[in-house]
């Protein structure tokens, strides 16, 4: 088995300045399955309503994602819907029905509690508290959050911090969480909370990796056409885990090239809408953004 | 000969979250010189008023700098007031008060007219314009502008960025100029605007070198001490100009290099005020945070 990844499954209607999509497939789950399946085994654990078309269920399905863990409640999938301004960096919610989604208490199948690799998307910390109680002795735990749950949940949240072995966050939340402007002060904080390591994504600025020894700052791939960045962060996760997941070694220099290939699965993301993007690369497409970013970032003493 | 930077020696009074500073050695000539002298041979034109304290003269004789440019003329020295912000990123500007500054028009003495290094640091690009009449064929020319000239000098500003080298900017400036907000279409088109290459300078994300084939994305240092960002930018052209100086080698492999000492320049200088985090080096200090930023941003394939 190579990664578990609990988190949502959506349908999303987004406006960018270069088109704008209703109702395409969205959802942290499903970015993090599509992107970590270019790497190895992936299930996920999640809910849809009785409305999700099955042919996304198929679609993943055929990219060899176990959905043994996806369960269709009856009622109205996750809806989220946001307009992203001229600059990509700023969005706006203008409609969000969880649906299905409020009730979510996430069960993992028994065959799934063994996972190795597990990812406990951006979800109310309590829920992911719970999934933990429910997966036996995994390899490596990383897990996801946001600014609502740092303001509404931290009591659930700090103590999840010290179960997990990687955080994965923004610039903003990790900030936020450290209550610190100063970006690598605020991730020391962070790794004080309990983590081993965190990674900061940066978007387009890249993303910092951070443990106890030492810092990894990965460069950002040079996009030149990003259409809309949804589930950027989420598809950097699948490659993030993926990698990790795909070769059992999770020494930091084998994390900084995780790290990497999130930012590849993240690049590839953002060039069309919901999963386009990741949906008919080739290994070759990965290996190629992998050793371009080696190059953009290659510099040797005099 | 070494380099030659033309910009401004001024007296700052600059509140921070962690201290104020009143009428402290500033200007972009000044920060530059300071960086650069690590490296090679400076000589600065500017001018300063008949106030201007002598000690800073000598300072900056002390440190090698060559300062037969500098002119003093009847009156106040340029005198810039500004505060920044909890989180250090933006910042106020109270006052400014150009003075002697106002009717500045540099003369280059004959002597450093062959100067094969040339830094235009950021004045009226008219005055960018008229030293370039004043040198003879540099080696290589590199300069910097900001907002109020991309704003109110655009004609003069696109005839200069045919006739240097090197643009040193900050990301907004880049984006303004281009007016398009993708950083990295941003630089190709300004590239397209005449320079061989780029240096867009990101704070505290670190800096990217664009020219015709390729990128080069720098780490930034990981200051956890920023006490005062005054200057940083003027530092970083230092250490870049002065190792390009040094090293007459402008070769791609070697500006990876030259960006690498920009910022660790700029990481010294962010830790006091003035050029105070700047005048106690040795080459060991230098040396040793190029090595860092290797170490930070080195991965290999698996």
């Amino acid at each position: 088995m190579g990664v578990l990844v609990v988190g949502s499954v959506a349908l999303d209607s987004v406006k960018t300045p270069f088109g704008e999509v209703r109702d395409a497939l969205g959802g942290s789950a499903t970015f993090f399955s599509v992107a970590a399946a270019y790497f190895t085994d992936v299930a996920m654990v999640a809910v849809v309503g009785s409305d999700f078309p099955a042919e996304h269920i198929e679609m993943l399905r055929s990219r060899g994602i176990d959905t043994s863990g996806l369960v269709t409640e009856e009622g109205e999938t996750f809806r989220w819907e946001g307009v992203y301004g001229f600059d990509l960096n700023d969005r706006e919610t203008i409609d969000t029905r969880l649906n299905v989604f409020e009730t979510f208490r996430p069960e993992i199948p028994g065959r799934l509690a063994a996972s190795e690799f597990v990812f406990l998307a951006n979800i109310d910390p309590e829920l992911q508290l719970a999934v933990l109680d429910q997966v036996s002795r995994p390899r490596l735990v990383a897990c996801d959050t946001m600014d609502f749950w740092i303001e509404g949940k931290r009591e659930a949240l700090d103590k999840l911090m010290r179960r997990v072995d990687i955080m994965v966050m923004n610039d903003a939340e990790c900030r936020m969480l450290a209550g610190e402007p100063n970006l690598v002060k605020a991730a020391r904080m962070v790794l004080d909370m309990g983590p081993k390591s965190i990674v900061v994504k940066k978007g387009e600025h890249g993303a910092l990796l951070a443990d106890r020894d030492c810092f990894f700052s990965a460069p950002a791939f040079p996009c030149e056409d990003v259409f809309d960045p949804t589930g950027a962060g989420d598809s950097f996760a699948g490659g993030f885990m993926g990698y990790l997941a795909k070769t059992k070694d999770v020494s930091t220099d084998n994390i900084r090239r995780a790290v990497i290939y999130g930012t590849v699965m993240a690049s590839f993301c953002v060039e069309e809408f919901s999963v386009g993007g990741m949906t008919s690369l080739d290994q070759a497409d990965i290996e190629g953004r992998f050793r371009m970013l080696r190059e953009l970032s290659f510099f040797e003493a005099g």
